[in-house]
Order: C-alpha cells, then sequence, then structure tokens
C-alpha cells in the first residue's frame, strides 16, 4: 500500500470516508488541517463525543493496517450500532487524522499535534514535502507545502484545527502492535498503558571531498565512513541502555564513484520506555560521535565535525486509567469467549514503541489504546498482515469500549 | 568548478577549445564520442601527431586543475611551438577526452576507452546520466543518455571513435598528482612509470522494511546498518593489504525517518598497486560482506543478502619506457634549471593512484605521464590548488617531452 498523504490516493479514501460515515447518520467536519471528524450523535447534544481515531495514510511502501484498520474499526463500530439500534449519551465519532506517518510531510502525528495546540498551525502548514520520496511526481522538482497540498485535493477545512474548537470526551485507538510481542507469545489482545519516549533529530557530518584512488585514509575526512562508524555504534549504545536507535535516510554528497564524500546527512530516532533513557544515550551519542568524527581527518587539513538538529521530542506517555480500564474490561469479555482453557493468558498489557495520534490526543482528553497481533511484528512493509480473526477481536473490544466509556462518563 | 561532461559549460569551453587550437594552425576534428582532436601539421604528413591529452569535464564540485592543467598545457606548448618557429617532423596534438571523471555518465575515461576498442561505442552512446547529479535540471525526471547528450551540444561528430581512424604516434598527459606525496616532500615532478588497479562496483543490501519505533534489534533485517558495518570492515580489509576501498555514492530506500531501510545500494572502489592485490580484497570482502549480511536480521524473517556488479575493472597499466624516458630527461633539465642544491632531489618517479586517459591510450599507443604537486594532496573539491610555478613547470617538461619523442623517434 502507498497512500501518502494528500495524494490523489489519499484524497479518493478520503472522499470515501465521508460518504460511507454520512450514510450511517454521521455529521461531518473538515479541519484546517484536513482531519475529518464524522460524528453520530447520542441523547445529549451538550456534551463532546466518544472518539475512535487512526489515520489512512501510509509509508512509501507500507502495508494495508497501520492505522487503516484503526479507522475501519470506527466505522465497523458505528455500523454495529446502528444496526443494533444502539443509543448512546453522548455522541460517538470517528477521526481520520492526516499525515500521521510523517512520511511525506516530515513531523508524524502533525495533525493530532495542532489540533493538540501542541505544534502551531503555521509550522504545520509549511512544512515541505520530502524529496526522497521519489513517487511524487513534484518532490524532485519543487517540493510541495502541507498548506498548498490541503488546497490540492480540497481538503483544507474552515473548521479552526484544535481540541477548543473540536473537543472530545476521550480518544480510542486500535492499531497493530508492529512488533512481534503478541504474536510471538500467541496472544490476540495488548491492553496499552504507555507509549515510549522518543526522539528525531537530523545530523550533518561535514568532512572533505577528496579522490578516491589518490587519497591515503590517514588523509581522509570521509564523511561517510564516519557516519558508518557511528552509525554502528549508535545500536551499540542504545543497546546496552535498552533502547533503540535507528537511522532511516541518509545521503552522501557529491555522490560519485571516485569521491571521498564530504558531506553526509542523517536522520536519528532514538527511542525508550523512558523520556530519561533518551536523554542519557542521546548524550552519550554526541561525544561518541564527536570523537568519531574528530579522527577522522586527522592528517592533511580539517578532520570531521558534526552537527545536530533536534527535528521532534515525544516524551513517554501514561495512557488514562478510566480508558485502560474500559478496554482492559473489554478485552477480557470479548477473550472470554473464545475457546481457550485460560481466556486471559490470550491478553496482556503493553507499551506502543511508535508514535500514535493518541500520543497527542492523550495530552488533552482521557486515551487509551488497543493492540492485536500483526505477522512477524512486520510493520511499514507490503507485506504486514493481521488476520481477519484478529481484526474482529480488536473491533468488539473498540466496540465495547467506547460504549463502556459512554456509560461510566454519566454514571458517575 | 563544476563542469559536468555534455553541459552546457561543457559546451562553451569545446568551443573555446576549437576556437584557440584553430587560431594556431590547428586542424580540428571531433568524432562520435565528442573526443575533440587538434593537429598543428609537422613537416611530415604520412605519420600519425604526438599527442598531449586530457580533459576538460569535472566533478560535481571539482577543481580547477584535474584535466584542465593538461589540456591547457597542450595548448601552451602548441603556442610556444608557434612562438618560437619551432618545426617538428611529425604533427603535434592536443585532445580533449569527453567525460573523463565519470561523474556524469558512469563510467569514467569513457570516450579514450571507446577509442582505444576496449569499450564498445554503442555501451557508451547509452550510458544514462547519474541521478544524484542534483544540479542537472534533466536528472531527476528522464536522466539522459549520453549520445543525446552529445546531440543537444551539437557534439557528436562524425568520425569514428578509434585509434584507427585517428591514430597517435604516443600521448603524453600532465595531471596535478591529487595526492600528498609530491608536496609534503617538497617535489616539483612526478614521473608516472604506472597507474594502480582498481575495480568499480555497485552492491545492493537486500533486507526488509521496519517499524523503526517497534522492531528490537534482534528482529530487524537493516540494511543500512549491514552496509555501515561493511565500509568499516572494508577499510580494515583494504589496509592490511596496502590497497584502498571506498564509497562514494549510497542510497537507502525506502527513505523515511521511522522505517528502518530494507534495500540500499551503494558503490564500491577496491584500488591497489597491482591487479593481483585488488583481487585479495574483493575476495575477502566477498566473503565478510555475505556474513555481516547473514548476521543482520537472524530473528523473526529473512537475513539481509548482498549483491554484487562489476562496473569497470582496470588492470595495473605500466607505462612505455621510450615516453617515460623523453619525461624524464625533460624533468631533469627543467629542474636543474631550479636554484637548488640537488636539483634531482625535485623530482622522483611515482605511480598514479587515479585513472586517467592515458591508462587507455597505453593499450594502443607509448604513453606516459607527468605529475606536478596540489596543495594538501586535494583533488575532486572546490580547495584543489597548484601553483603557477608547478603549472609552469608541468606545461615545460611536458613541452620537451613531446619534441624530444619528436626527434627519438625520427632519429632511430
Amino acid at each position: 500500500m502507498q497512500r501518502l498523504a494528500l495524494s490523489q490516493e489519499d484524497k479518493q479514501v478520503r472522499d470515501w470516508f465521508i460518504e460511507t460515515t454520512k450514510a450511517l447518520k454521521c455529521e461531518v467536519t473538515v479541519d484546517e488541517m484536513g482531519n475529518i471528524f464524522a460524528v453520530r450523535p447520542g441523547r445529549r447534544t451538550d456534551v463532546p463525543p466518544t472518539f475512535i481515531g487512526s489515520h489512512l495514510d501510509t509509508q512509501p511502501t507500507g502495508g494495508r493496517y497501520d492505522g487503516i484498520l484503526g479507522v475501519l474499526s470506527g466505522i465497523e463500530t458505528l455500523k454495529v450500532i446502528d444496526e443494533m439500534g444502539l443509543e448512546t449519551e453522548g455522541g460517538i465519532g470517528v477521526v481520520n487524522w492526516t499525515n500521521e506517518e510523517g512520511a511525506r510531510f516530515p513531523i508524524s502525528m502533525v495533525s493530532s499535534g495542532v489540533w493538540a495546540e501542541c505544534i502551531p498551525l503555521e509550522r504545520a502548514h509549511g512544512l515541505k514535502e520530502v524529496p526522497t520520496v521519489a513517487s511524487l511526481p513534484t518532490a524532485s522538482s519543487a517540493p510541495e507545502s502541507m498548506k498548498s497540498a490541503l488546497e490540492k485535493i480540497n481538503y483544507l477545512g474552515s473548521v479552526p484545527c484544535s481540541y477548543k474548537q473540536t473537543p472530545m470526551a476521550a480518544h480510542f485507538e486500535l492499531h497493530i502492535e508492529q512488533g512481534p510481542h503478541l504474536i510471538s507469545a500467541g496472544q490476540h489482545v495488548g491492553v496499552v498503558t504507555a507509549v515510549q519516549a522518543y526522539r528525531w533529530f537530523h545530523l550533518t557530518i561535514f568532512g572533505r571531498d577528496t579522490h578516491t584512488g589518490t587519497t591515503a585514509f590517514e588523509h581522509r575526512a570521509d564523511a561517510l565512513y564516519a557516519f558508518a562508524r557511528m552509525m554502528v555504534r549508535a545500536r551499540e549504545v542504545a543497546s546496552s541502555h535498552g533502547c533503540l536507535a535507528s537511522v532511516g535516510i541518509v545521503e552522501a554528497k557529491p555522490g560519485s564513484v571516485n569521491t571521498v564524500p564530504g558531506t553526509v546527512s542523517f536522520t536519528l530516532d532514538i527511542r525508550g520506555p523512558e523520556s530519561e533513557l533518551v536523554q542519557v544515550v542521546e548524550d552519550q551519542l554526541r561525544k561518541e560521535f564527536d570523537s568519531i568524527a574528530a579522527e577522522e581527518g586527522k592528517g592533511i587539513g580539517k578532520p570531521c565535525r558534526v552537527e545536530w538538529t533536534l527535528d521532534f521530542d515525544s516524551p513517554a506517555v501514561k495512557f488514562h486509567p478510566d480508558c485502560i480500564e474500559c478496554v482492559q474490561q473489554s478485552a477480557e469479555a470479548v477473550v472470554s469467549d473464545v475457546n481457550a482453557a485460560e481466556p486471559k493468558s490470550l491478553m496482556r498489557t503493553i507499551m506502543s514503541g511508535a508514535g500514535h495520534d493518541s500520543v497527542f490526543t492523550s495530552k488533552r482528553v482521557p486515551t487509551s489504546m488497543i493492540f492485536v497481533p500483526c505477522k512477524d511484528g512486520l510493520s511499514h512493509h507490503p507485506e504486514e498482515f493481521c488476520s481477519a480473526d484478529d481484526c474482529a477481536t480488536g473491533a468488539s473490544v473498540i466496540l465495547q469500549a467506547v460504549i463502556r466509556y459512554d456509560r461510566k462518563r454519566f454514571s458517575k
């Protein structure tokens, strides 16, 4: 699946989303970030709705579940509620967040971030598409801004993008785990209690372009060799602190077979269970990258040097106990329907390794998530897969969770 | 200096080259590869001319001497011969070889290669420009072929590109050393006796795109991490055999901050004083890269694997003793004019680390080269520099060398 945010393919699925939810008696609004909110009204109109949300955009070589399962489970929930003639006190909404992946416009969860008033609208609107996304015809010549991309597909809404303008009682999100824990333990549901911390950086190493055939190793300031040593070291350092460190994008200039690259830019993604651990890894890597750079090019001329820029900082998140409780109870009810000796062994509490729109909603409203297993723990890949049974289990849990939450808040 | 082969800038300098050499009484021909041969006739018209040759194209971020000094010293030689009213038995020619750098069209020395009938014309004409050369407006959308680029600037000549069609008595080339030996020893002239062997490969590592936040290191098949380990190891292995191994181009896909790259392509340039040593390094790296790939991704799914493609193989070259002798005698004569206690200490014999058009001419006609020092041994870089005195010394040596060679061949 390749459905980059605000592409023609994204426009098509958005049109379908609106058509489908309107047919399910929803009121639909689109805000300035193109976030689409579809709300099935409850008995009371003076209270905010309980939302199910996720995203319909994908990575350049993505799968068919990441984000998509969450939105579709919301629509399925609306359908079941409609078919059963269920009435709720507050409304039940489904939201499709724009550009969650950060693949085309390089801040992930940017539109829930603007909604939570954690990211300024102007910064989001001004984001330029990433030029390495080769499939976009505009990317290489004149990168498009997020605002112009919204306009181009007619999804620049007039509603201000803010939790004040579009309030929620709570936000629930169903998602594939994107990791190997559930699948390898043969479990069906993860009750997500927290999200690990992460920081995104881009780094540039400045060395010296020289001829590959005539420059002895000791006279090189090879920015790509320095990069290679840094990447190897980053895994060792992150590992030793129970964290992750990854490079997703690298660019070496000038880019010629027989020229030692004098400039290398790359992204660095550091994650860990606690914000403090991410800081520890960052601090250690800053020191070590400086020494690696200084060692490369000690001969003639100047050695390499490295510069860091922080692009994004997402501290560790703890989800809301009320929402976690609703998910926990719903999961217990759903797995006890399964024919197993010990139904409770089929579920577990779990921490999310990835960021999700729920990270931003959790800053403003009670939030939690549900994970279902995916094949080989694989995600951001065409082979990403979640069985129909597991999808159905997840949808059942989220349906029950929003109903439970609706009851819970009005029985207080 | 950025003058990529067959760009508008290249067209301008070619027009200037033809105008200038015609003003020096030369006959000019252009062959099917855009090679320009300017010949000042000698007394005899039944013998091939002695040539001075090099190239006027540069790297994307190149200097003002690499190649250019060689062609300009040829023009200067013609001027001096003209001013002095010197007559030669055979003609004296200057040749500008097309796309020596291999920076725009990815085979270096491709046009002297076609002339020597070592590279088929069709292969050369079909070469597509490298898309990483971002400065070329056509590169990203529809890469241009070498033949269409020749046509576009009107330099697709009608003369067949062959040493049979455009014969030479000998080929001399003056070049900056592009390395630190002469400059660090305070020497002025290098008498080049040989060129080191080199092989160019492109390699592709196939891993698996996965999410950076949810995939533990042991479950990754991170093609970029495997690349990093390979690059670090390549330097160690090459070093241990007195060889060089360099990566100039790397591309990681899909290219997203939070996706582990599943595919990485890169170039590998291995060089050494003997062809056999290059083979030893290649053999060892093939083995070691296979194990590095196999180690990355031993968890869930398949591990990485690596594929090699040989793009170019240039065995070690020994230059012709007659040409070396002419250069040696000329260099001795020129440095003995210098006010130094031991003039001979100002020159040395030297091996070329880089490939040059002289590698291909040496396969068909007697050939040798002259090196002059360059600042910090730096090349393929805007700061590339050779002092005016050293340029003049080199030009004096090549002037004398072609005159000596002319006399030598007709006194036999």
